[in-house]
Formats: C-alpha cells, structure tokens, sequence
C-alpha cells in the first residue's frame, strides 16, 4: 500500500437542532459510507451549534487535518443560517453576490420571488465554486478543500454526488465480516495475536445480541484474505456451529 | 436567566466502525435529548476513530471546554477497545485493577470465565469511580468531569441513567414548535425582525418537504411564550389556514 494514495475528509455538521435532539442526524453514516467505497477516509466528525466562531474554529482545525472537509447545514435562508458567513470569514474572504448563483435562484423561482431571503442564499465568498443542487436549486459551494453543503438529507446528498467528480479517488479499503454466535472475550486473545500478525489489516470486534462481529479491513486485498483466513481457521478450530455469516 | 445555572456537555465518540459507516450512530441523538431534558446542553459532538492519540486530544480539549464530557465506545475486552487506556492517559493516571470492577466481574461471569480479555474490563484510571452496568455487568466510569460508557445504545443508555443522580441540573430549556405551510424564505424578515427583538430565546426555522417547522427555544418561559405568540400572530395575519400544528 502506498501512503500516498490514502485520502482523508473531515465532517463538520451545524445545527442547534441536531444538539438539542430535535433532529437525528442521517448525513454521518451516509457520507461515512459514500467515501468509504470512493476510497476516501473520514477520520472525524465534529458537530457544532449555530455559533460564527465555533464554526470557524472547527472549520480551520480541521481543513488544516484532512484533504478535505465537507460541512452539513446553515446554508438557508434565514438569520440562524450562518455557515456561507462564518465560511468565508474562515478563508478570510468576503461575502459577495455569486452571479451565477443568483441566476440560478431566478431561474427556479422566478425574479419577482427572489425576496431577500433568497437572495442571501446567493451571497457566497468570493473564491467559492458552486456545488449543484438538483432538488432546490440553491447551491453549495467548495472553497479550496472544503465543501460546504446542506443539511436536509436530500439535498445533502445530491450536493455530495454534486462533488464527487472534483474527488481525488484514494486506494480502496476491503472489509471482511465473519459473524460468530460466541461472546468477543473468548476469541479476544486470539484476534490480539492475528493483529499484531498482521499489523497492516484493521480488525474491529462488534458485540450483538447474541455473538460477535469481526470486521477485517485493509487496502491490500491479498494481506486481507490471507488474515481473514486465518480468522476462519481459529473459529472453525473452535466449532464449526458458532459460524453464523461469513460476508 | 442567571448564567451560573447553564450547564454544558460534550460528547465524544469512538470508534471506526461509526466513521466507516459500517454502523448508524444511534448515541448522539440520545444523550441530545435526554441532556436536554435535565437542563443541560450538548455543545459540541466529536467522532474519532480508534487511535490513542486522537481520543487524547480530544478528551482533554472538551474537559476544558464543558462541565461535562461523555464518552461513548471502545471500554470492551478486545484488543481495539483503547478507550480506558488513553483516558488514563489523558488524565496523566496510571491503569490499575480495580478491585470493585474485578468483583462485579467474579460476580456476573464466575471467577472461572474471567479471563484475560474480560479482566481488562476491570483495569481502569487510578481516581476513577464506577457507573453501573445493569445490562452486561462491566462497569462504566467517571474520572473527574468525564462519564466513560459503552457504545453499544442499550448499554449506553443504561450508563447514562447511572450517571443521571451525578449531574447538576441546570436551568431547564423550553421549547414551543409552530408547523406551517410555507417556505421559510417568506417568514424569514419577519423572523429575523423577532430574532433581534428577543435575543434570548433561539429561533430556529426548520424547512420539511411541504413547510417549515419554526422551533423557539429559551430559559425564561414567560419570554418564550411572549415571542412565540407574536410569532403565531404574525402567521395568522398572513393566513390562518397555513397554520398545520402548534407544539
């Protein structure tokens, strides 16, 4: 595996509504799945009310971190939107008409119905890039390594197809599931062993119900099969019974 | 509203198998509404992967931002639960078996089955102090102003109502919710007018498919009710009828 071809991102969610339990958050496991299959690695995620200078902080710490950071949330129309402000305050940039957002607001809505709500939705900083919105038509945008999106899940997600062609594509992470009808403590020394074998290969232990799951994953699909093997072998040593899905 | 009474929460949560998008994070929404409920407010959420340095960081960053930080992930038997370890190390303690945690063990699983993976369960932080599992039996724990639970939501759950009786209460938030038929660019002057009338309470405009939901939140009830009714009134006289439910 080459470290170079390891490509990471950052989540920064904003919302008041997401910290006082109003709203579930769906985007986390939503982009934690759509990078993982384009090769890219989220290492954080950071959730922070509707405050200029947290989301400033947060966006600077973690734009620094990672090659790239998506933001979800506070890109509408009303005051407690404030991510496109903080944003650019963030890049040190200002805030300015984006023309072609703008058209693109007239466009959907009509010119007499783009009130000063709307319109606000079109103040972008200046260096930004429009990320298309094919659901309401507002746009996102990406400023150098961050991409600023919004946070109702539809949309979140068409903003994200939106910036998949602008993605470095990374190396690929494989996973390999074993379940096992048996509790994680009996086959723990054991997966510490093949681990520090295989030093190369993630290996996750889940706790369920009534067994445990062994998640293998790895960029070096060979390294990975052979390990996981491995962890057949020693399961199947112990009774062949407790497997109950090998995926 | 007297500040002295806000009190403030993080939450950090470990674990690859959340930033892989293998699992759906089920813990956030959880401790968001039951904080909310006993008047504390969850300000900031952090998901890190299984890396001691990072969990480190992070911990001792919140601790100093909060009154409280709740962990959640990483306390099981296997080789990549490193939650205890790096909390000690965060807080510059050694990890020591602790007796009470052992006995709780020797209790639940019989001295027999207790084996080196499970023993782990009962190394923990010289100074910490134990949060019962009523679920899986091994315990959770507090060290100074940090809750160390499992990730698994039941026991979860479980430990977060054990650690309820250790919390300040701080003031309440109230919260008043009006669904309307109507995008919220059109309330959004309206809105932002109120805003800057009632700068205490949170106004927050929440579009859905077919409307906004405006949700008003603050510590002094009386205020609350006070903005909020000028908020209905203002509905009203625009049309009555969009008007789909008050909360």
């Amino acid at each position: 595996m080459n470290k170079d071809n390891i490509v990471s991102a950052g989540l920064l969610i904003i919302g008041d509504e997401i910290l006082s339990g109003r709203t579930a958050d769906q985007n986390i496991n939503f982009l934690a799945k759509n990078l993982s299959e384009n090769g890219i690695l989220l290492k954080e995620v950071r959730v922070v009310g509707d405050f200029e200078n947290e989301i400033i902080f947060a966006v600077n710490e973690l734009r620094k971190k990672f090659d790239y950071v998506f933001t979800s949330g506070g890109i509408g129309p009303t005051h407690d939107d404030i991510t496109s402000l903080s944003i650019a305050k963030a890049f040190d940039q200002d805030l300015i008409l984006n023309e072609v957002a703008h058209e693109i607001l007239i466009q959907h809505y009509g010119a007499e119905n783009v009130n000063e709500a709307r319109l606000k939705m079109a103040y972008l900083p200046r260096k930004a890039s429009l990320l298309d919105n094919p659901v309401s038509s507002a746009p996102g945008f990406r400023i150098e390594n961050v991409f600023v999106m919004a946070g109702i899940p539809k949309i979140f997600q068409a903003m994200f197809e939106a910036s998949k062609k602008e993605l470095k594509i990374g190396c690929k992470i494989s996973a390999r599931e074993l379940k096992i009808s048996l509790t994680e403590s009996i086959i723990a020394k054991d997966l510490t062993d093949l681990q520090n074998q295989y030093r190369e290969i993630s290996m996750g232990s889940y706790p369920f119900e009534n067994g445990t799951s062994l998640v293998f994953r790895g960029f070096d699909k060979q390294i990975l099969e052979e390990a996981f093997l491995k962890m057949q072998n020693l399961i199947t040593k112990i009774d062949p019974k407790i497997i109950i899905e090998i995926l």
